[in-house]
């Protein structure tokens, strides 16, 4: 009666464009404060949970049985029980219990990826386990640094993640789309200053923008109590192949001082399909640390701004899927050097795991060197 | 001008998961109080009727003229009148008339089905037509008996039907999905009890359950005024490609007597497309009969309980086109051996048919024995 | 850095089955009272305003950039702004300001169409921009003559031009379809009244029906005020591969007069994809001219006529891609003499334009000769 046991394999017909060999966000850590969540991420259907021990479960969201979700079944202790049959899946991956039946075939199970939480963020491996270093997880320990405050969203984007990145890597862009909010007026247009692109360790862009002698943008002059005229910097970093970073920092013009540190910006993207993402941001400033309203507006602000950008983005997509050809941008311009070459360092790194399957992406130091920045002024509340 | 004159002919892209040389529930026979009903059967768009001398036709629901559905026309009598030009179509699928002309040309029309009414399910036959015998309609005479009462329903379920089967020949499931109507607590789990799997025939499977000393499944203490400790019987009989049967009984546990008869489920399972199923379903009684409140009450419970049903193989379905193969289980269970066996005999059927064109499913007897089961005691209403 | 300048170019993947070198409508003139629309044609993505000089705009709705559609962008004086970046591109499609730079490269921009404005229709040219000819633009001018008033709406059809033609030209389905407006009741069938086709120069299809002693149909006995028997008269014309015309007249039966003019509508067809239509319409008499209400009344009196096709249109397209082919119709019957050759001209236009890509449609005249009709009688209002 029983023809062959089995374990439920990971599909092999991934899209071309993704790294593996890396630790992608997989969730906000506080997500987990529910029993389980279920999330496609790189094309697999992953579900998560916290164990009891506080560590973090990641395995394919199929029963091994009949591979209906498990996530419509329910947590039993530090196991998923299947909602179809009962089948009991460990955090692991491996069948603890089959009902019916007290033999568990060896091997029976589903897939499991390596998880962590670190920093309020939950990463994952969905590359080559042996890999899996904890040690590569990039270090962003500011997100739970007492003297800092940070806000924190999420918006799922219907575009190719890469398209995400090349939108974080010419903020030029805020003219247009967040003219109410971070872009600066027309006339003083964010593309009138030229960025400087940099590429470091041969895996990390920078583009950095000093804007000299401007109005601050609308969202500055509100809760930010930014006034007079300005010079403007912005910072974008990008590390293949989802960690994009912005900074941003003003002065008073012609002060000729240090910029005042405004915020770090992190958009964390994880491919959840081809043609989709995941957008995990965190909004983190050293200051005013305990003004939770600020907090909660700075959130607020930011998903807002985002999904304009997202509105934009999905609109792309589908005029590239019409086109049938997923090339941008269609004519190069000075504009797009930073996300041009954001887009060699991601192929160059796809190219080495394609070439090399046991090379892993090896995170470049993200924590911030506060003393580059003056600090922020005091602000009456 | 006239180019030429043809008929409407049966798609020949079929999928290769089906009989087609036996006779299928269409519909319950009321549905066939409106004027006509639309309904794909077999990947086929069909519409059906009863003519005034109350035979059943069953004919493509194209108009042969420009293939418009029929269903968007009006009865004409016994024949359908197309709504876009006129053009009238009989019961048989023969034109009877084309607007602007005398002339019908001999052979056109759209192809019709034998189709027929019997203990109030209407049947049809999708396959060669010269084999569509009334007497390999299945006998399910209690349907209409006056000592029995049936409660009856449909729902249409976007999954392949051979997963509806494996869903219903394997009953475990209830623990899990019907925990608050019909599956015993998980202390007790219906899986703990073995299924005893026969074959009869070579063309009927039949897994029989009886599960000793355990409390009543919630449904059954309410209007069925089931108490105390109880063994419960379960009867799933499949016969390939549509017939699932689920019977019940109980009785006091260590009474030592014959089952009490409780009810007598016919799943019946028609293939709209490969992957999406008609479901209809009866759930007889020979007792209480007139108690059109139970039965109304059986009705709406047992809709209530398949849409529990239809949730996890529509997730179930949704796994396996993302997985791209449809082969399932992944991991075979013991609990898997008459779904297994089910399995078995529908692939033999659709290869018999292919190696021999002119075979025909022959049906089981599945008349009920009553005598097998004591009557059900009488209940103070 | 900048890999290259590439204008955008149009798609080659165009269906089989579109005429390019003629003038199509792609707006009704009031239509760019807007700042700006966008309309897919021919499978393209268009986007038109009027300029500040009066001439029409028609370039590809990318931006040459990043291909977002730049009617997420604003007009900007003649010119439109794309809401990405701000690229800045011309009523002629040329890039005029590129953010960020003042180098300009030659070539850079995206496709612009030939378009222009008449009679109150908005005409674009999609194919060989070389051979787009003001003097083949049909000629409609009663569509904007003082002594003319004219109704008209805009209907979006999920169906291929080819069937909606199909339709315009046996007009016998009114009676099934448009039973409770323009149909004659099903006694006086218009099939029953052979239609005479003609086709003249080899271009253009006319199917002239003369209905004897008939009831008017219900909609002519309302604003229209007709009553008593008639004879009524329907020209249908069609020329390939948009232009379909509908002429309509009576005159009390047996009174031997000429028949009187009743209204000229314009049905105009633009492909909007392979499946889908833009259906332009216009309906105009000369006659009391100046009643507006008539005119109203006339307008959401076809809209709603024109939706009964749609909705029989919509099912026979979704019909034809379960059979995955196109072909109609299926049997071919005498009433469909005039769709045939239709069809015919139709197959002849696109198989001239791929022998001889320098050939484009010349317009067969449609200036009515309302010499051949009698006037409208006085009305009492």
């Amino acid at each position: 009666l029983i023809e062959s046991i089995a374990g439920l394999e990971s599909s092999a017909s991934l899209a071309g464009n993704f790294v593996r060999n890396c630790w992608y966000v997989a969730a906000h850590e506080d997500e987990l404060d529910q029993d389980f969540i279920s999330r496609r991420i790189l094309d697999e259907p992953v579900l998560l949970f916290r164990t009891s021990a506080g560590s973090i479960a990641a395995i394919a969201d199929r029963c091994p049985h009949r591979l209906v979700p498990l996530s419509i079944g329910k947590r039993s202790g530090d196991a998923m029980q299947c909602g179809y049959h009962g089948t009991v899946v460990s955090a692991d991956g491996r069948c603890l219990s089959i009902p019916g039946q007290t033999h568990i075939p060896r091997d029976s199970g589903t897939v499991s990826y390596p998880a962590l939480a670190r920093h309020a963020l939950v990463w994952i491996w969905m590359g080559d386990r042996g890999l899996a270093d904890e040690r590569l997880v990039p270090d962003m320990r500011w997100l739970v640094h007492p003297q800092w405050a940070t806000a924190k969203g999420y918006l799922r984007i219907e575009a190719d993640y890469r398209l995400v990145t090349d939108n974080l890597l010419d903020l030029s862009h805020e003219t247009y789309i967040h003219g109410s909010s971070i872009g600066n007026a027309e006339g003083e247009s964010i593309a009138n200053f030229p960025a400087a692109v940099t590429i470091e360790d041969d895996c990390v862009v920078h583009a950095r923008r000093d804007m000299y002698g401007i109005t601050p943008p609308p969202a500055w002059t509100g809760a930010r109590q930014i006034s007079g005229t300005i010079d403007r910097l912005q910072i974008a970093t990008y590390q293949p192949p989802g960690i994009n970073m912005t900074e941003a920092g003003y002065r008073p013009h012609g002060s000729g001082v240090d910029y005042i540190f405004l915020a770090r910006v992190m958009h964390l993207l994880t491919p959840e399909r081809a043609n989709s993402t995941h957008y995990f941001f965190t909004v983190s400033r050293n200051y005013r640390s305990e003004d939770t309203a600020l907090t909660a507006a700075i959130a607020a602000g930011n998903v807002a701004t985002f999904k304009e950008d997202q509105l934009v983005l999905e609109l792309q997509q589908k005029a590239l899927l019409e086109r049938g050809d997923d090339r941008v941008p269609n004519m190069v311009i000075g504009l797009d050097g930073a996300a041009i070459q954001g887009r060699r360092l991601l192929e160059r790194a796809i190219q080495r795991e394609r070439s090399d399957p046991q090379s892993a992406v090896l995170p470049f130091p993200l924590v911030p060197d506060i003393a580059r920045w003056r600090e922020a002024p005091a602000v009456s509340s």
